[in-house]
């Protein structure tokens, strides 16, 4: 099998929140070399690109996602030498040296492994910056790959399908520790236009300071099983158990988070862990929810695309984020969120290189000078839509001249 | 001294943050019974009412604002029955019982000590809705009342002059245990447009937790003296100590409240208290400025003025909404501030009421009918203009038909 395009994307964001995950992603080619025409009309079909003419150059393959724990940095580099991912191009002997290959990286970690991929490896990490990455990913994802935006409320998963002609303006909140909010218009043309501090790193951090939980999953653990009425002051708290339904508020909404933590003589340790974390999660989720939702209005943004590592795709997490939007949105608005949301870094990095590569191993497969644009397509998804990325996932794709 | 015109707030904000404060707002006539032309005349000029014409009664005295803690309701009695603020109109006679006085009270708490108050004074409470009184109150200082709103930044306090008739629309934004944000268009014209949970309840229930302070005001003083680089992660924590200036932000800004408390090996305990309740302050106040100024842009509202418990005129409190509102709109907005914020719906509620007995003083006082409509005018406040109200206060002030 012939290997190629590797990237890395080194998630700050989970940097900063549970030591970096580094995440490749790289395309692989299908050993059978011949291009079957009619596999390639009915793509062409599929992505609605038949023209009648089908005299391009079409690569079948598929695009592999992997995550390693930075602990497990050694596991990784082990990975890319096993699988070949870091000889340039088509070569096939061992890289002599002479020559370092180039790989795009981006990530707020992303020099800090350049030395060993240098030395191990003799890769060089061209870095790319992480917004860039972020969205070129994001609109890759969202323009080619089928069923990749979803929205979940209330265990119901649906996804969205999206006309590639009204993607566009969207808002991408990604949440790591902190939260950025960007504006997306197309393709590079993009701008952070808010965020908040109030993010992941305030959910774990705050987390581990109050129930001493020992991993951001266990905290998000316990959240599943919490009550925040033990913790939070609710409207009916206030006005007699009654709604206040003159400014529309339930009895149930939360007027003051944590609020109940004051008004009766306890310490921390007569409050259960699972409460806290509850109250915690849904504090931080109403919150990006809300400022959100408001940014996306101030800018007329028709869909807000929620990413980063606070999601990694936990229902009760997109539950809670979707529930607040709805809430602030009076539901007008929905919270939409990516399959692969976790290598939206990656693939940008992935998308941003030159494609060298990849056109080498076009013009090969098709005897022709090689082409000045590719496109990709990818019209399949390999694994149950309903499974987390473990790491493992590849997408069947196709790459054409275009 | 006639005294006349009691009414009572119970500010719900505090109640549920340190038990409640009880505030009485009342007026008092001047000892002198004799209208002073000339004054009469120097007040209309200085409310720029003069039109030649005086013939319409002008009743001098003061505007008294004080307070009292729930647990010293008993004072609070005491006061009242010494003052004959319990008697009606201008009874000069003890309440015989046969008829009870009716006074305005409002605040989430205003049922709670209803019965305490008709068996001790006769004083029946009659309730008005807690936000018609905030905003009649917001209304009515900001309108007659000078140097009542300012700017805080810096340890620089500035009062704003406001144009009466360039007053609205604002935002209020009443900070208590959670936080309500106020649309108001004019008298009674007003409409809680947004909110959010993450208020004075959540800076004193976290903090409570985090750092076993006894009372608001010493988790308040903490801050004060803490660093939150201790326990913040900065946007130069992750970029290297760099700004990421693409993006508008420096290295000092805060890229995760409470993120660095995830990166070390550390327990609760091993933070500095002062250094968590200053993260703590610095959430909550940048949240609420930037949900603040959000909705001020979305409803197109000039001034955002800040209220409420959590505020108390705390000069550290108002810095760092000041700076948020000033970061987030690009200093664009300045945060706001009222000097009685602490008695809004007390002021509001004495407003509500049919000014029944100022009338009686009024036509008593010039011989002549009742007249039907009464304006107040305050021009002239009685304490120095940086000292915190300590309940004591009284304005002079003037009511006349109109």
């Amino acid at each position: 099998m012939l290997r190629h395009k590797l990237s890395l994307a080194y998630d700050n964001a989970v940097y900063s929140l549970i030591g970096s995950l580094v995440k490749l992603v790289y395309f692989t080619k299908d050993d059978d070399h011949i291009v079957d025409s009619e596999e390639g009309i009915s793509r062409e079909k599929a992505l609605g690109k038949s023209k009648g003419s089908r005299n391009y150059p079409v690569l079948n393959g598929r695009l592999n996602f992997k995550k390693f724990e930075t602990s497990k940095i050694n596991d990784c580099l082990q990975f890319i030498k096993t699988m070949k991912l870091h000889l340039g191009g088509n070569q096939q002997q061992e890289n002599t040296g002479s020559q370092t290959t180039e790989i795009k990286a981006t990530g707020g970690g992303s020099y800090k492994f350049a030395d060993l991929f240098k030395e191990r490896l003799g890769i060089s990490l061209d870095k790319e910056d992480e917004m860039d990455c972020l969205v070129a990913g994001a609109n890759f994802l969202l323009e080619v790959v089928h069923q990749e935006a979803f929205t979940y409320m209330g265990d119901q998963k649906q996804f969205v399908k999206i006309d590639q002609n009204d993607l566009y303006p969207y808002l991408l909140v990604n949440i790591g520790s902190g939260v950025g909010m960007i504006k997306v218009e197309g393709d590079g043309k993009f701008e952070r236009v808010s965020g908040t501090s109030i993010g992941g790193g305030t959910f774990w951090g705050l987390g581990k300071l109050l129930t001493k939980c020992k991993s951001f999953d266990e905290l998000l653990e316990l959240s599943y099983r919490g009550n925040n009425r033990a913790v939070d002051m609710l409207v009916g708290d206030i006005y007699g158990g009654m709604d206040y339904s003159k400014i529309g508020l339930s009895s149930t909404a939360i007027a003051s988070s944590f609020g109940r933590a004051i008004s009766e003589n306890k310490e921390l340790e007569d409050y259960k862990p699972e409460d806290i974390a509850r109250s915690l999660l849904r504090l931080i989720s109403n919150n990006i929810g809300q400022i959100s939702y408001l940014n996306a209005l101030r800018f007329g943004l028709k869909r807000i695309f929620f990413g980063g590592f606070f999601i990694r795709r936990h229902p009760f997490t997109m539950d809670t984020l979707s529930v607040a939007v709805n809430f602030w949105s009076k539901g007008e608005a929905k919270a939409m969120f990516l399959r692969h949301e976790g290598f939206l870094g990656a693939v940008g990095a992935f998308m941003s290189s030159d494609k060298h590569g990849l056109k080498e191993l076009l013009s090969n497969e098709v005897v022709q000078e090689t082409p000045n644009k590719l496109s990709f397509a990818v019209d399949k998804i390999q694994v149950p839509i309903d499974v987390e990325l473990n790491g493992d996932e590849s997408i069947e794709c196709s790459v054409y001249a275009a």
